[in-house]
């Protein structure tokens, strides 16, 4: 992409009303523009980080065996009547009533809707195991939105549901998001930790929360060391294996939020275990077994003949969230620092002399060959002095940057710089593509 | 994707209350559900046709120089008001009021919403042209929603806006758009029409529906027959040259919706190049210069030094009205007949003897080669019997067929059926594979 031709209205003052480091970034590196109250825009450069961690979440939910579908933002009252949870839900679902005075809410989240589709189709435990998934916007009226994307009242959501015929059934379920979780997560370079945690409105007898450690996160969290340098289960997981040893490596350990804290069982780890820090919840899975299959009625015949409620468990990350998330975990002094699998572009190529023909040309060739090289570039052509373009090139954080300046092109060089270790090297830009290559 | 993992609730029965090809068959083959009065889920297959007309879109509108970002659902009342058509727009617009009783709205179009985030970051002609398009759901309060998703009140629809310093340049981003539209039409396997067409709550001087021509169509259209035939402008266009004549070529021709039809115009026409049809509108284009940036203060800096109002253009695509409108388009007496841009699966793979050795091991090889040849699969590996396989497979339209059975083995070859022409034909598999590869 040529800077010239897009819209990143990149803002050099930071702004007042923002108190954490990603809210901040994401209004100077021109992400995301207020609307309203917790809602945002999407400008071109948020969209694109949206897009990639969008993508990661699809494929680890696909490569555990869930089927991707989209319900709509809007639902029926009725529904979350039949569940009970239309009068309990309180003020943070939006309400709405249309023309022809029907009662419909924005949805906060999807177990009724869901269940519904599912009842209306599904008859037998044949067709059983199902785990069926959308991301899709949701609306939660907070009183107090916060903290830009990461506490906005529409955000982006995926969230699963699985459906099995019996208890154990939903276990297998339940352990398969617990590790398609991990995965996705270590994708975007987080590591988060699978913490015990109440099951609130959603309800159910099993649930963790998956939390990435940041100094301005939400909550307390307390674990044990050895969970930060556990290695997620990997892609060539297989989804059909027992993956109970995988999921208890994981909960053999202490770790819990605030609300579930032990203080006694924290203090039984040996002190220098010990880790009490700040976390970001990012996902949150729960295992509820038939608590909306029961009212709502959705049954299935079993093998011989009995019609049984389906146990079910439901499974959400915090897409929009997560750009936030990530960007706590991925900044320093001069700005963010993304993770190569999520960053908008993968190489920023900086024209030193935009108008002089040789650097053109030299940066014309170089943005063709790391583009047809299969390289997302972003290529600054603009006519701007060269102090605006790296500081704004560190500010949106790109993983490498190449400079094509006159001086380096009488030497035959470019300049390539590592944005995380801030490493810079002159070399042929030959070497430099080879160099610049996602590994 | 093997059919014993996915989710396709394919229903016998042609469901009462659909009047028209598109909706029945899209209740039929299990893509949509309906969740309240012209609300629906997209399920799994629905979704995949819906995202490859999404992506058919975004390449056309990049190519076309827009840059692509994302506005949000809800709007705020007072950004309406700053326009004069918070009023205005009537019952139609769905209106919210949040806890703290602020007045919202769900976005039923984005003019106001995109002239705000312009004018927050856009100051001097130096940035323009500027085209920023998105693709999000949309709510119009419809007072009798019909016809499936093609009168849906929650619909996706991708819309783009263009600001420009000048109305020449306005009208150079029109052609660009309209050119764009063309192409993108094109590539569903659909002939859309450009039309000259009233501007409604939009506003403007100039303005095209792009329309595709079915007998269920919304409204009677009348144009050259000699328009059905031009090829579309072409990926290979040059965007930055003059499509003037690329417009032309079409808008010298007869071309109207009912509302602007023009009896002894077209009356002028020779009878035999006379055409006179129904059509769905697809696509509607506006310019409308200034008529939001004025009252809106949406003004940049010229070279000379004065504040101007921004020129602009909206343009709209109805993504998922064109799921039905490419199945109005594309169906027989047995189902739909999708052409192999949007169609979910290149390739059905009929296993006609589950659970035999060697009808399963040639099944799962051709499974696997048709998947490494880049093409997307769906094996039917069901234990139901052949003549339900073979109806469910017609029904959903794929654009080709493999049925892999007993007798074939033994004589080492496989059944290759092409959707569209009905055409059969047995040979090897290894020639089977290159027959139905993407030309």
């Amino acid at each position: 992409m040529r800077l010239s031709k897009y819209f990143l209205p990149v803002s050099k003052e930071a702004p007042a009303d923002a108190a954490i480091a990603s809210h901040k970034l994401m209004l100077r590196t021109g992400m995301v523009r207020q609307n309203g109250a917790g809602i945002y825009t999407w400008l071109p450069m948020g969209l694109k980080v949206l897009t990639r961690i969008e993508q990661i979440v699809r494929e680890e939910m696909n490569r555990a065996g869930a089927v991707e579908m989209l319900m709509p933002t809007l639902q029926q009252a009725d529904l979350w009547r039949e569940s009970g949870r239309y009068d309990d839900y309180g003020k943070e679902m939006l309400r709405i009533t249309d023309r022809h005075d029907r009662e419909m809410l924005f949805g906060p989240t999807n177990e009724e809707l869901i269940t519904d589709v599912f009842r209306a189709y599904v008859k037998s435990y044949k067709q059983l195991p199902l785990n069926l998934y959308h991301q899709q916007w949701k609306f939660r009226d907070e009183v107090r939105p916060r903290f830009g994307v990461m506490r906005g009242r529409e955000f982006l959501m995926k969230d699963a549901y699985s459906f099995d015929l019996t208890e154990e059934d939903a276990r297998v379920s339940y352990r398969k998001m617990f590790c398609a979780y991990l995965n996705a997560f270590d994708r975007m370079g987080l590591t988060a930790i699978p913490m015990r945690a109440d099951t609130g409105p959603i309800g159910g007898d099993m649930s963790h929360e998956f939390i990435i450690l940041a100094d301005t996160g939400e909550s307390a969290v307390f674990c044990d060391k050895a969970l930060l340098d556990l290695p997620p289960p990997g892609l060539d997981l297989d989804f059909d294996s027992d993956l109970n040893a995988e999921v208890e490596k994981r909960t053999q350990y202490y770790a819990a939020t605030e609300e579930m804290h032990d203080e006694a069982a924290f203090a039984a780890i040996p002190a220098e275990s010990r880790v009490s820090a700040r976390g970001i919840e990012v996902g949150h899975i729960f295992n509820f077994g038939t608590k909306y299959s029961l009212p709502m009625n959705a049954v299935v015949q079993t093998a011989d003949g009995q019609m049984v409620p389906v146990q079910m468990g439901s499974y959400g990350i915090g897409v929009s969230r997560l750009v936030g998330g990530i960007i706590e975990a991925c900044h320093d002094e001069n700005g963010i620092v993304w993770p190569e699998s999520v960053a908008p572009w993968h190489v920023g190529l900086i024209n030193m002399r935009v108008g002089d023909a040789a650097c053109d040309a030299a940066c014309d060739d170089a943005y063709k060959a790391l583009t047809d090289a299969g390289m997302d570039v972003l290529y600054d052509d603009t006519d701007e002095r060269a102090g605006g373009k790296f500081a704004r090139m560190e500010l949106i954080g790109l993983p490498w940057q190449i400079v094509i300046g006159p001086r380096g092109i009488e030497n035959g060089v470019v300049e390539v710089k590592h944005r995380k270790t801030g490493e810079k090297t002159e070399m042929p830009f030959a070497e430099a593509i080879k160099k610049v290559a996602p590994k």
